[in-house]
């Protein structure tokens, strides 16, 4: 069983309460509190060492990776971050490595208007550190957005570069797109998502919420620096670009509007058809298939 | 370095938004949303094979611990759970390991009127399990309970037995305190926190918080069935007993109508005293010394 249908699996299982409104299975799950057109937002990611990042990694890169990983789910959601909790695993126990660590994770947090409120440090049996943090937000509830709301014909468009995360270093300094989120959300488009398992793997994922397939337009790809080849920029993953549906009757408007060009460019990758949930086609309609489908925990 | 002053250092380290009316240091942080009379309750921990459990322990109980240890952290605070994110690092990614992990949590989560709203799964670099839970809850202004609360004169209870923990395996099995805290918590203290790390070092949390010493009268503490004595009562951990400050004038009325004396008993086990802050006191005021204090994962 592959990742994918696993997770979907597992989400299945959990009964939900009332002041749920999405559980398991976007970004982040979104709960309605009573706080009339705010909906809270909540997301966990981790981040272990040797799989993550190497095992020498600076503590400081480490905290930020991991508040940023968390940071980039709320904005998929269209929302804010606020609070986080933190936990930590770690052999030796370092020290320097846990101060520095958490005097990145504050630097960090409270840029972005974040508090740290509370955490758990423990020893691990093994050499290395294994991180967890949750991560909670705001979002005003016409600026939701979920995977699972585009229609057939929605454009869909990626911000930012893919491919090469790793050797540029991009998955421990990307910028979480919290800025050209709240430009985007409720006015532009409610379906979004940040692509972290790899472009094509993500895509497909949204297609599969929204019960659409996609046809790609792999040519509008941005490749990263040093990225050797599409198929790579779209199976590389840690990417932690946006991507997300525009109704057609919006594109020109969004094109003509989009600040952040000369630094976070936009490229209308695909669009949303009638199709078996999920799938990836090139943009003549014909199957696309490459050897090299994202990351998956359950493989590697 | 200790722990107790490391993560005292770190905690100091956190700025806190406005809305952060308890950040960490306490049982969870508490969060005003603005929900009037509700607050939320928010908390982190985890469950290391070979430290919290032993390699062979099976995954329904783990997920039961993890679980219960965070709801434990909710009773404290004299509030409810409602919501848990979960992630889990896994060498080997056994896939009946972690149906069976997620199936327990989803039966104990719903037994508490709980909804695991998310999660992650990730690889590990070495055989084993980190699995790291955060919990929300709810918690009435005039129920929530602190650690700093206690006054001079308070009477130190707690609830149930000590010592023993890990060979009985009550650390696995043992029930978190939510109905005896739905009793206690308004109506007879403000006051509490939960027994994680030994009833002393516990105690003397309560009492540092609360800038007092504690006089105990260590012949009233009751010993779990094994537990060779009162020195391990005092230190052995993982009891997952309340411990809570009573004001005397309501000691009479709250041993007389302690609803659950035969499974859960009362044992009122100190008195809060002027004192350096922290310090643990025999009866007579003598200084209480042991050769064990408790768990401390900056020593194990």
């Amino acid at each position: 069983m592959n990742e994918e249908i696993f997770t979907q699996k597992l989400a299945a299982l959990f009964t939900q309460r009332g002041d749920v409104l999405v559980g398991p299975g976007d970004d982040c799950a979104v709960l309605d509190l009573g706080l009339g057109d705010d909906l809270i937002l909540a997301a966990a990611d981790q981040a272990v060492s040797s799989i993550h990042y190497l095992p020498d990694c600076p503590p400081e890169k480490v905290a930020r990776k991991v508040l940023c990983r968390n940071i980039s789910d709320i904005a998929a959601m269209g929302g804010t971050p606020t609070h986080a909790l933190v936990t930590l695993a770690l052999n030796p126990m370092d020290e320097k490595w846990l101060s520095a660590f958490h005097e990145s994770l504050e630097i960090h947090a409270a840029s972005y208007g974040m508090s740290v409120i509370g955490g758990d440090i423990s020893a691990l049996p093994f050499s290395g550190q294994q991180c967890s943090l949750s991560i909670f937000g705001k979002v005003k509830r016409e600026k939701l957005c979920l995977r699972s709301n585009a229609k057939p014909g929605d454009l869909l468009y990626a911000t930012g570069f893919f491919g090469n995360s790793f050797t540029s270093e991009w998955h421990l300094d990307f910028i979480p797109r919290l800025r050209e989120s709240e430009f985007l959300a409720g006015a532009f488009t409610n379906t979004m998502m940040d692509v972290s398992d790899g472009l094509l793997k993500d895509s497909c994922r949204m297609a599969r919420a929204s019960g659409l397939g996609i046809r790609f337009d792999v040519s509008k790809i941005r490749l990263r620096t040093g990225t050797p080849s599409v198929e790579n920029a779209l199976s590389d993953g840690e990417d932690y670009e946006l991507i997300f549906a525009v109704n057609p009757s919006l594109a020109d408007s969004l094109e003509a509007s989009w600040p952040y060009q000369s630094e976070v460019p936009l490229s209308r990758i695909g669009i949303f058809v009638e199709s078996a949930p999920g799938t990836a086609l090139n943009f003549d309609g014909s199957a696309l298939s490459l050897c090299r489908k994202g990351f998956d925990h359950f493989s590697t």
